[in-house]
């Protein structure tokens, strides 16, 4: 059994870990903290099945642990997983904190200097593109559920330099979960009922960033560019994100198809739609599962649909197949 | 020409006060006043097509205006009240300040003591119970959202003296708006949404004492008794109240029907619907009326269901039906 | 192992049911059948990770299977138990045709002869409050949906003879999936959406009939009568019932919140909240269980919330329940 | 007085027609039509305010009116159309049967004949880019929904033959009342809700042809070129289009924003957003406003947010705009 902890389990990410790792044969919950609920119950704070008993962050105990979950918001969550690795303890990192490779690009999008700049680098934690870094290692930067959806939806085309523009257009609409559950003007019911908002689009949002380095990582030839206009939908969960790409105009979209059913051949957490179905929210709701669809909207130019549960593929499930390869175990363990 | 300031305006009862004014003929808007977002526009606010400047309270003309409505919170409302009434100009108060008749009553439902007791009692602003003693007055207070659906839903069998057993059951659902602008944990999108969560049920809701003062001011007979399950529905407006009588064995639905007919016969806002029919919030959205539908569920026991807008009939609407009563004007003006 | 066919697949129980068997240990889905979609996956027909064939109805191999689960309309389900029962397999049925204990009731209620009437009476599948008959049982009734969460909420005072009026008020609210898969007007998103609508209320919907029968079977002292208010909620799952009852006037909250959880003192899939908690849908999405509250709105009047999930302890997760006790298993096998 | 009649009064745009032209102060409504429901009231098939009676389209008195609005589906509509003209009326269609200026055109993206060729080609309805045309015009196309947000969000870049790119990427998202008010697998509650699906995407939807003929009329320089991808969205209204064009490098946004409010400086029903603002689906519900807000991605990359209510500036508002210039009154009268 792997003996876990969690920190931040009050937050909606850190929930979705309790409620997924129920089912994982293989884990044991050893705490679950709270800064602002410690002596409560879970049950208290967030109505449901999940009666674990909340402590005081302060006193985890760490010695009885062999991973911690990090759901904190960055710069905590930085703090904590220098703590954690003091102790011997393995670290599984929710925040962005360690998803940026150098205290620059952090400093550069999250405005401070890095908590734990010796840390760095740390693994990404995208298994389907990163998965020999991830096999046993200590600390992991889990990836941010906009970048996982939108990597895993342009990956082979970086991989085979196929992209005849740089240019990668991403429309992506998030479910209000991955604004978190502190609530602020912009998640009241009223405003989010019956609306559509986008926020930070452009090249600010800091998941451009992540993206950026993580498709320059994979990209042969050209160095992608990336334009992301994130847009909060009135759902509870999942992120659709339409993808725009350029490609040479004498491929077909079964060549494309082919391209993307090798590179995913042996992954059971991806799924490439079949000719004349597209992505939909719906595909991938409470599975860690990413669906894939891809339209030739005319020669050479393509339109890929990606479809997450923003909370399990991009957040609590991916975390449990980090965990799951940092052990050595079945990748899918307590993830069906 | 009436002209008219606004104090809240950023609430959603002062907004939707001010979309419907735009469409008054009589009204002239002469301020709106934000104690939170003064110097900005209303559309920086709350986007949407109303761009109307934004003042302090305190820079409020009172001198230029003749009447002011308060969408305010209690407490404060009655201490404007006295400043405007103090200037000469008349109020239409939208909190519980003025709803009930004393300051004892006051103060055992809102727990502290009347901001304003020399202006009690106000006439309450329920036309179709209360109109004579609205047509002129200088002060009205605009009843609360669930009363408003509930005494119309029952005043002809009160009326009547026809209920068997004092005791009236409110089932009621309330669309999120009632719970006011400012973002809180259980306004949160995600708690809200794919939810329904009931709310100080029994007798222990603030409305309930407005329910009872003015139930037993027009009932003949037993003095009725009021239950309230008040309970908040994952949409923006409206508040359906499923209402359980007790009438006599011998009473018919049809003789129950012809009954609340008459009552409301020329009533332009209650719309009584034809036998079979379930009144729903789609009833009414978006206007100034309350339907009812009556279904004997078996005999002696009656089903009243009544449906409103709770921005509209219950606040921002009746609010200017109360104008055009104060102001002598067709009491329809601005609401169709 | 148990092996296993579902009739009926494409609807949302049937989904539902085979979404939950994917986790059940001891369960082999041996087929899936549907007559609208035979020859189909089925993520053709529901976007989501379930890829199972589906099959033709009359081609599912009843010699390879040890029981079948109806998800069948009512009146085909009967005909099909009968071939089942024919074949020896065991059968748990999702429709009503085996709810109703005699021809003559079933004529009453759904209008048209009894289908398999020398299958009658079959054993209720409420395993709370029925569960010496449903052991090695080899036909079940599943519950509807709104009677699950109603007899568990009133169940405990029926059984001690607590009721001082045999008169139980229920007000419930039911997320969309509960009418069913096929597009009809009031499930359009837009009739359903912002709206609430309530519909055959009184003593007509045909759960009425269920409710009463089972009451009566358990009640001491007066026969209970229920009214029954059923309302369409934009949601699309849960079930929420506000339930109320005259107890005795001498009862405190503290009273019955005993009799409640000695009665249901070892039951997994029944939690009684804590005074001061109310009952919400989200109390129960996604579960098996049956959350209930009890608030004594004044001496003598109680209010019950009761909440569950319609798809689950309403349908898919009571009929695993029932079948973990048909065949000799832990209740709660594959509903965690 | 303008004497109106409409055709196809049960769907969702000709309620909603029937909805505004209640405050229209120069319309008088001599009858509405429908196929399915002659004999009843409106407020029978549409609970609401509403209770015009229906009549059969084939009892209609053409020779009472001076105007209809076709709210009917392509085909017969064209039909009717002729029908009216014969008869001296003018007519306003809320079809695409005269959007396409050549029976080839509308046989390409239809598939079917023109139902009234001779009547071909009507003015398009979209009077800030083709005002001149619809003044006292007998017969007006009003455009589809998706297009009006689009054209009105990248005309004035058009004018100015800014794109240094024919490509524009038209990422569109729609409330479900633009798909109909007849009940579809796709249009049911629980497959609409908590879901994002994209449909027809690329360069097969049919406004695709409505948008290239449109935008290739008033553009200068390159011939545009359009892929568009349209997406239900879990609202009942409203549209939100995000749209990405190429123009030149050394291009600032306040370049083009500039050009934007020079373009619509006069125009009451278009909204230029500020510098920061980001146009939402709450800038427009309910009214006939479209909200443009600008933003440079990079050099050389512009993101258009385009914000429309698809019931009122995409299909009953911008009618009776179309019809305010065919009589001669001014544009905005009844729809503020």
């Amino acid at each position: 059994m792997i003996r876990v902890g969690i920190f931040g389990a009050t937050g909606y990410a850190g929930y979705e870990l309790l409620r997924w790792l129920r089912r994982h044969p293989e884990v044991r919950v050893v705490f679950a903290a709270s800064e602002s609920s410690a002596g409560a119950s879970l049950a208290d704070v967030i109505p449901g099945p999940l009666d674990t008993p909340l402590i005081a962050p302060d006193e985890a105990p760490l010695g009885d642990v062999d991973l911690v979950f990090l759901a904190l918001p960055h710069g905590a969550a930085g703090k904590m997983a220098r703590r954690a690795r003091a102790a011997g303890v393995r670290v599984i990192d929710f925040s962005a904190d360690f998803r940026l490779a150098t205290p620059e690009s952090y400093r550069r999008w999250y405005g401070h200097d890095h908590p734990a700049p010796e840390l760095l680098p740390a693994p990404y934690g995208l298994p389907e593109l990163n998965r020999a870094a991830l096999r046993g290692a200590m600390l992991i930067a889990n990836p941010g559920c906009y970048p996982t959806g939108m990597l895993l939806g342009v990956a082979p085309l970086l991989m085979a330099g196929a992209l005849t523009d740089p240019l990668i257009i991403v429309d992506a609409k998030s479910g209000v979960s991955g604004a978190g559950r502190a609530p602020k003007q912009n998640t009241h019911f009223v405003e989010v009922n019956e609306n559509l908002a986008p926020y930070s689009i452009g090249q600010v949002h800091r998941h451009v960033g992540e993206m950026r380095q993580e498709a320059q990582r994979i990209a042969r030839g050209v160095a992608p560019e990336i334009v992301f206009t994130p847009q909060l939908l009135p759902v509870s969960r999942g992120i659709l994100s339409t993808i725009y790409l350029r490609i040479p105009d004498d491929w077909s979209e079964d060549r494309v198809r082919a391209l993307y059913r090798e590179q995913y051949a042996d992954e059971p957490f991806v799924r490439v739609l079949s000719a004349g179905a597209l992505a939909t929210l719906g595909h991938t709701t409470d599975t860690n599962v990413c669906a894939i669809s891809l339209t030739l909207a005319r020669p050479g130019l393509l339109i890929v649909v990606s479809s997450e549960d923003n909370m399990v593929k991009g957040a609590a499930g991916q975390a449990i197949q980090n965990m799951n390869l940092m052990f050595g175990l079945d990748e899918t363990t307590g993830l069906v």
